[in-house]
């Protein structure tokens, strides 16, 4: 089978090739595992230096996701499955409302169409967010069937995901499945236009030595999920039997709620543990990053992501660790 | 000002622009009762012969709401209101995937930009359906912040359209309002694709002396509000304060649930009130139609759209006794 992963020269595309890679193989619509013979990382922007980690059956391909003809030039066969992650975030949709809605709504709605035109009803996993979420009427902890009115252009783009995956699902034109991961962490690299790119940076920079400016008060409460079990995660939708799945394709994935200050407490022992100096941490908070950070919900219950077999982190240490193996060679 | 009505040569639009034409005004931006100078209806298809009960300040434009060009030269002026009620209907959203999309999807969009581009943030009335609701999870009665998970893809266009309202007034590109009816009886004319369509046959083909082949069974549950309220509904949205709908632009309408057997006995009621013959009602139950329907919600709460003054009705028997008032001369 080929696999293509959109967005997939980003944090959790490259990892969740790497994991393919070294799996070889993913369970399709036979229900049983199927072979990997070549994975297509399609991004708008492509590294310059092939990224460590893929073999010979990975090929990095430059595109742009609403482009219908460079679209369908990749899901060109039949035993095909998609990870669609491509998207604009969310601090970015919010300063350029017309490229979330192209990239995000346009762009999906192209993979879709492509999927579509195939044989077979191919595996579709979606990335949607937590920031589908939102609004004065949103309860403290959200579940799989909470009412979705997003407060960001970026959460009203994955909902609209949502809606399309499932339609898509029911008239038979593929088989998705649809993820709603909280921030994951901890994205190596430089901070990017997530209003939670600090969620990564409070350990990614101080880890580096160099110093983390906080855009959120201490007190601030962050749901979180590790990169390892968001990549497992989506391995686990795209494998699942679709009826276990229902009508509705999209799942919380799970995911643990700390305090800023927790974050950093956690740091400190991690560090500790290795050996390891910190750079510092430095309080500044930035009024647009608050709003959208306080416009998402704190607590997720995601029973139906759990039911399925997707993982959630063992503890924001083990997710410290992870990071410092994976990321800074141990 | 100006009202633009999309769809507007079709039973709600029409009915909706005779109310106007009555009223000669419409409270606005400003707060208070704006005169109305000018009305174009909007639709893909126009009728051959002038409607009654319109008047000089009324234009009938034919055009396609996913043209950009046709939509911005409605879309002309900065004191302007706008009621989107173009659409692909329910059975014919399940037979022609593309068009729905089209026509509910693009064409929304293209509205919204077009009033995007007026200063002002113009008022929006954008027509949902109960039909944004639905799947295996949905409460017996659905309420306002039910989660749409729709099993139609005229639903899933109504949900996104949703989305698209409530994120475009968050952003001030507009001030959108949006509401959900139930079957809007008893409509004139010929039956059409809607599945919902014998909701109005049921009355209309016997009291034309005529045969309603009903395709579903008499203990089917149909809730439903009648056209009166349902046109004054959406004016009371569009009047209402802003800041009474909050982040979530849209309501349910009020609505009333009855059995296929209640509503043959209250049009037999209301025919011998008005000495009236009625022609037979003929049970053949259609698989599509019924399985559409019961997919539908069968009961709604419409608590934020009766706190706004959106109206409910007072009686079945007293919609009958309006069809026969306002379409067959009384």
């Amino acid at each position: 089978m080929k696999v293509v992963i959109t967005g997939g020269t980003g944090f959790i595309g490259l990892n969740l090739a790497r994991r393919l890679v070294l799996r070889g193989a993913l369970t399709g619509p036979s229900g049983a595992a199927e072979e990997i013979d070549s994975i297509v990382l399609f991004d708008a922007v492509t590294p310059t230096a092939r990224p460590p980690g893929l073999d010979g059956r990975v090929d990095i391909v430059a595109g742009d996701v609403a482009d219908r003809d460079a679209v369908s030039a990749l899901i060109d066969r039949d035993d095909i499955s998609v990870f669609h992650l491509a998207s604009v975030v969310s601090g970015e949709g919010e300063r350029d409302f017309d490229l979330a809605l192209r990239v995000n709504v346009d762009g999906t709605r192209t993979v879709l169409q492509a999927c579509r035109a195939r044989a077979g009803a191919p595996r579709v996993v979606f990335t949607s967010s937590v920031a589908a979420f939102g609004g004065a009427a949103m309860p403290a902890t959200v579940t799989d069937t909470t009412k979705q009115t997003p407060e960001t252009t970026y959460g009203m783009t994955k909902s609209i995901g949502e809606l399309m995956i499932n339609d898509y699902t029911r008239k038979g034109f593929l088989d998705g499945r649809a993820a709603r991961p909280p921030a994951v962490i901890i994205r190596p690299g430089r901070p990017n236009a997530a209003a939670s790119s600090f969620a990564s940076g409070i350990f990614r920079e101080p880890l580096n030595g160099e110093e983390c400016v906080l855009p959120v008060a201490p007190e601030t409460l962050v749901h979180v999920l590790g990169q390892r079990n968001c990549v497992e995660g989506l391995i686990v939708l795209h494998e699942a039997d679709g009826a276990a799945l229902g009508d509705d394709r999209a799942v919380n994935l799970p995911s643990a709620t700390y305090a800023v200050s927790e974050m950093i407490e956690a740091l400190k022992r991690v560090a500790a543990a290795n050996g390891r100096a910190l750079g510092p941490i430095t309080v500044r908070p930035d009024a647009a990053v608050e709003r959208i950070i306080a416009g998402w919900p704190t607590w997720t219950e995601a029973d139906r992501a759990l039911a399925l077999g997707c993982p959630a982190d063992e503890s924001l240490d083990r997710v410290i660790q992870d990071y410092i193996d994976d990321f800074l060679g141990g």
